[in-house]
C-alpha cells in the first residue's frame, strides 16, 4: 500500500492550490492528487466564453497564461506533486486513515493511506424533479462536454433556438452565449418572481430582464416546466404550468449546482444546513485529519455569521491556500464570505455584493435603500457610460449591507469598492471620507457611492424617494418631469409612468422656482429626472415654496431602463 | 451695505457646493458667492481634453451632464443662491465682520456684512524662478485660457513641437494632448530625476517614461531649465544646465500649483506649513466664523498625521460639504487625505494611492515593497490588458501603504479599492480576504491583490525579489530565463538584462526539474519570467535541489517595460 503525508481528492481549484501550496512549504512531503476527469483545474468560469464562440478552442481554458496545459505532467514538473486521473476515490476509512480508489482504466481498486486528506470534490448541477429524456439536446451546463455538446450543434446550425430553464447566474450567461455570436432565439424560464434572485432585489433584476429582451431573449419568468418530452424529430418539448408547450431544438438545464458529498458523507463527515461538508475557519471537517474546501464545503456569510453555499472559483483557491497553510503548520483561517459576483449580460454589467434588500429583511435585519443613477465618468468625457445602483444598509446603524448595480457602465470597480467596505464592517458614513482616484478618463470627482451616502442622510432627514419598482399604482400623484425639452423630445415618459390618465406636467429645474405656480400646494408630486439628482434639487426648491407632498423617482428614468 | 448670513468667496468646486448644501439645509439663509472671472464651477481637469481636440467646445466643460450652462442664472435658479461674478473680495475685516468687495466693470468697491465666511479661493500656477518674455506662445496650463490659447494654436497647425517644462501631473496631461491628436513633437523636461515624482516611486516612474517615449515624447529628466528667451521670430527658446538650446514653438510651464491665500494672508489668518490656509477637521480657519476648502486649504494626511498640500477637484467638492453641514450646524469632520491619483498617459493607465516607498522612509517609516506583473482579465478572455504593482507596506506592522500601478490594464479599479484598504487602516493579511466580484470579462479568479499579498508573506519566509529598479549591475549573477521558448522567441532580453558578457541560460518552468544540472549549485540565480509568477515556481522548485543563491525578478520582464 502507498504511503503518503496528504492526499488530496478533486483537481478542479481548491485540491490543485491547496497540493501546489503544500508542496513549496515542505518540499520533502510526499503528496498525491486523485481526480476522475482527466482534464485538471480548468477555468470553469470560462465554458460560456467557449460556447459562445468568444473563446475559439477548449484548450485555452485548460492553459496557463503562457500556453503550457494544466495536465499530470504540469503539475508534476512545476507544481511538484503527483497527479493521478482516471481514478475514482470509492471511500474513506477514516479509523485506518486510508482510501479505496478505483483506477476507471483497468478497473482496479487499490488502497493508499495518508496522514492528512483533502477533500475538493467541487460540485454538480442540480437536476430539476422531472423525468429527462435521453437527448444530446438536452443538457446542463456544468462541464466542458456540456458546453462542448452545445457549441458542435450550433456551429453547424443545427439550433435555432433554445431553452435555457433557469434564471440565474449561469441560465444568464447562457442566454448570452446562445443568443450572441450564434444568433440563436432563446427563450428563458424562470421558476421564480424574477432573474437573479439570489443576487438581486426584484427592481434592479427588472433592468437585466429589460436588456434580455432588447437583446431579443424571451423570458417567462414564475414559470414552472411541468414536463420535457421529446418530439419526433427527437428535439426537445417543454411544458409549463401556464399550460404552454414549446419545442425547441437544444434544452440547457441551469438550474443552479449542488455540492458533491457522497464521498464525505458515507465515512459520516458533519454537513451543514446548506448541504455542504461543515468546515471551521481552519477549513478542517469534523475530522481533525481531513480537511476540505472549494464547491463542496459550507461557508459562513461574513455579515451575518449564518452558514451559505457560495460555490466560486476564486474562493475554492483562496481556501486551498488556507487548507495548506494549516497542514503546514501555519495557523490561518478562511473569514467567511460576503457574496461578491459579476455577470456580464450582452451590453449590460451587473454586478452585486453583500445582502439584498430581501435576504436582510429575511434574516430579520432591519435594513433600508437608497437608488441612483450615474454615469461612470463625466458627461464631457468623449466614452462614459451610465449605471443604476442600489445599496442596502442597516437603518439604525448605519453599517453597510449590500450594492447592487446594472448598466453599460463600469461596475465592477463598484463592486469590488463595496466589498472592502462590507469586509471591514463599514458604515454610510465611511462612504463620505472615500478618496478615489479621480481624473475625467476614469471617473468623476465625485464618486457614487459618495453621493448615495448623501442621499442616505437626505432619506434620514425625512426626503422621500420612491423606489423604482414601487411606481405606478397611483393616479392621484402628479408627475412631474423636469427634464429639459431637448431631454423630453429625445427620450418622452414611456411604460408606467405613461399610463393613461395620469397627470404628467413638465418643468425644467431651472424654471422650476419661477413657474411652479400652476401646481396647487396640496398635489402629492412625483418628481422625475434622467438620473435622480435634479429631483432632489426641485425637492428642495419646491419645499421652500411650501410644497409639502414632494417625492421624487429613485434613481430617475435610468432606474425604469430608460 | 448689504448684510448677508453667509459668503462664499470663489466659485470653482468647494465655493459652489459649500453654497448649494447650505441652502437646501437653510432655505431662509442670504447666501452669496462671488467670483472674478465669468466662468463658474468648470471642470478643470477637463481642459487637457479640450486641449488636445478630445472634447469639442470648452462651453462642454462648463455644463451640467444635462447640457445647461453653469452660469449665474443656473446657480440662482436651481441652487438658490445669488451669485456675483466680476467680483474681486479685496479685504477682509474681520472685526467687522464684512469684506470688501471690487466690482470689476465699473471699478466700484461695494461692503458686505456676513455672519459666516468661506473662503475656496483655489489655486494659481507655480512660475519657475526665470525670467520669461511675454509671448502668446509661453503659457501655463491652470485655466480655461491657458487650454484655448494653446489649441487656437495647434489647430492653426503652428504647433510643429512643444516642449512642457515639468513632468508631474499636468506636464504629462499635456504631454499627451500635444503629442496625440495634434501629433505634436513633445519634449518634456523634469528638473527632479524621473517624472511624476510624488506619486511614483524611480523604477515604477520608469514604465510611464517607457511609455512616452514609445509614443515618440522627448523626455529630460534632472534637466533645469536655466534660460527663456524668444528668437527672431518670436518663438520660445530654452536654454538648460546641460548646455542645450533648444528652439521650440511652445513652452508649457507645468510647474505644479500654489494655493491662492494673499486673502487669508493679509487679515492674518494663520497658514499651515504647506503654504495652504490651515484648517480644523470641521474645515474652520484660525477664525471661528471663517471657513475655508479646495485648493487653498492645507490637508492632512490620514496615513501620518501629517500636513499636506493636495488640491483635487473630488477633495474640494468633498470639503465643500463639510464646510456646509458645519455651518448648517450639523457637526462634521472631513478626515484628510490619502492621496489617490489617476493619470491616462496615451495607452496607460497609471495610478497611485497612499505613500511611496520613498515618502515612506522619508518620515521614517520602516517600510518593504513588493512588485508584481498581471492580466487584468483571464489571458484566455478575448479582451485583457497587463498592468505592473508596487504595493509598499510598514514592514513590522503589516499595516498596508500605498499601491502604485501601471498598464494597459484596468488600473482604477485596483487604486480604489487600495484606497478604501488605506482608509480603515488594512493589513496585507486583510488583501487575503479580498472579496472581488470574479467573471472572466472583469477580473481574474485571484486578484493581483491577493497575489501580492502572497508575495509579502514569501518575503518574510525569505524568497528574495530583486527590484525591477535594482537589476543590471552585478555580472556575476546568472540569469536563467525560464519562459516558454516560443515567448523567448517573440521578445528576447533586452535593455540592462541583455547587457554584455553577461551569462544567460534559458530552461522553461516545466524542465527545471530535471534540467538544472548544468548548473552549479553555487552560483548566483537570478529568475527571469514574464510576469514574475513563474519565477516563484522555479525558486521552490531550485531550493529543492540544493540551490542557495535564487533570486526573482519581482514582476518579472513587464515590470522593465517588455
Amino acid at each position: 500500500m502507498q504511503r503518503y503525508n496528504f492526499i488530496v481528492v478533486g483537481g478542479g481549484a481548491a485540491g490543485p492550490k491547496a497540493a501546489a501550496v503544500l508542496r513549496r512549504r515542505l518540499p520533502q512531503a510526499s503528496i498525491v492528487l486523485f481526480q476522475k476527469e482527466e482534464l485538471l483545474s480548468y477555468a470553469r468560469c470560462g465554458l460560456p466564453y467557449y460556447a459562445s464562440g468568444d473563446i475559439e478552442s477548449l484548450s485555452k481554458l485548460t492553459q496557463t497564461a503562457y500556453g503550457v496545459e494544466r495536465n499530470q505532467q504540469f503539475f508534476e514538473n512545476s507544481r511538484g506533486f503527483e497527479v493521478r486521473t482516471g481514478c475514482v476515490v470509492e471511500s474513506i476509512d477514516r479509523q485506518g486513515k486510508t482510501i479505496q480508489v478505483r483506477d476507471i482504466e483497468n478497473n482496479q481498486v487499490f488502497e493508499c493511506s495518508y496522514n492528512k486528506l483533502i477533500l475538493a470534490t467541487g460540485a454538480s448541477a442540480t437536476l430539476p424533479p422531472l423525468e429527462l429524456p435521453e437527448s444530446e439536446r438536452i443538457r446542463t451546463f456544468h462541464s466542458p462536454s456540456d458546453a462542448e455538446a452545445f457549441r458542435k450543434l450550433a456551429e453547424r446550425g443545427q439550433v435555432g433556438n433554445c431553452i435555457v430553464m433557469g434564471g440565474g447566474l449561469v441560465g444568464c450567461e447562457v442566454a448570452e452565449a446562445a443568443g450572441g455570436l450564434w444568433g440563436i432565439d432563446v427563450t428563458l424560464i424562470e421558476l421564480q418572481g424574477h432573474l437573479l434572485g439570489w443576487q438581486l432585489d426584484r427592481e434592479m433584476s427588472e433592468l437585466a430582464h429589460i436588456e434580455l429582451k432588447r437583446q431579443g431573449v424571451k423570458v417567462l419568468t414564475s414559470t414552472k416546466v411541468t414536463r420535457v418530452l421529446l418530439s419526433e424529430k427527437e428535439t426537445p418539448i417543454v411544458e409549463t404550468d401556464s399550460g404552454e408547450s414549446l419545442a425547441t431544438d437544444y434544452l440547457v438545464i441551469a438550474a443552479g449546482v449542488k455540492p458533491n458529498v457522497d464521498l464525505p458523507k458515507t465515512c459520516g463527515l458533519e454537513l451543514g444546513e446548506s448541504g455542504g461538508i461543515k468546515v471551521n475557519a481552519r477549513m478542517q471537517t469534523s475530522d481533525q485529519d481531513i480537511y476540505a474546501g472549494g464547491d463542496c464545503v459550507e461557508s459562513i456569510n461574513r455579515l451575518t455569521g449564518k452558514p451559505c453555499y457560495l460555490p466560486m472559483g476564486s474562493i475554492a483557491n483562496r481556501q486551498g491556500r488556507v487548507i495548506a497553510e494549516n497542514m503546514a503548520g501555519n495557523d490561518t483561517t478562511f473569514n467567511g464570505v460576503i457574496g461578491s459576483f459579476m455577470l456580464k449580460l450582452f451590453d449590460r454589467n451587473i454586478g452585486a455584493v453583500g445582502l439584498t434588500q430581501r435576504a436582510a429583511s429575511e434574516l430579520g435585519l432591519q435594513s433600508s435603500a437608497v437608488w441612483g443613477s450615474f454615469s461612470d465618468r463625466p458627461d464631457y468625457y468623449p466614452e462614459h457610460n451610465s449605471y443604476t445602483l442600489k445599496m442596502v444598509y442597516q437603518t439604525n446603524t448605519g453599517r453597510l449591507l449590500g450594492l447592487q448595480s446594472v448598466g453599460a457602465g463600469n461596475v465592477a470597480r463598484l463592486i469590488d469598492v463595496f466589498a472592502v467596505y462590507l469586509q471591514k464592517e463599514g458604515t454610510v458614513e465611511d462612504l463620505l471620507d472615500f478618496e478615489h482616484g479621480y481624473a475625467p478618463a476614469y471617473s468623476e470627482a465625485l464618486d457614487p457611492l459618495y453621493h448615495l451616502a448623501c442621499m442616505v442622510q437626505a432619506n434620514e432627514k425625512g426626503q422621500s424617494f420612491v423606489c423604482p419598482g414601487c411606481v405606478g399604482g397611483d393616479d392621484s400623484t402628479l408627475l412631474l418631469d423636469i427634464r429639459e425639452n431637448e431631454e423630453v423630445e429625445e427620450s418622452p415618459l414611456t411604460g408606467v409612468l405613461a399610463l393613461n390618465g395620469r397627470d404628467v406636467k413638465q418643468i425644467p429645474l431651472g424654471e422650476i422656482v419661477n413657474k411652479s405656480e400652476g401646481i396647487s400646494k396640496d398635489s402629492r408630486i412625483l418628481l422625475v429626472c434622467k438620473r435622480g439628482a435634479r429631483s432632489y434639487q426641485a425637492a428642495k426648491i419646491l419645499e421652500a415654496k411650501g410644497y409639502e407632498r414632494v417625492d421624487i423617482l429613485a434613481g430617475g428614468l435610468q432606474s425604469l431602463g430608460g
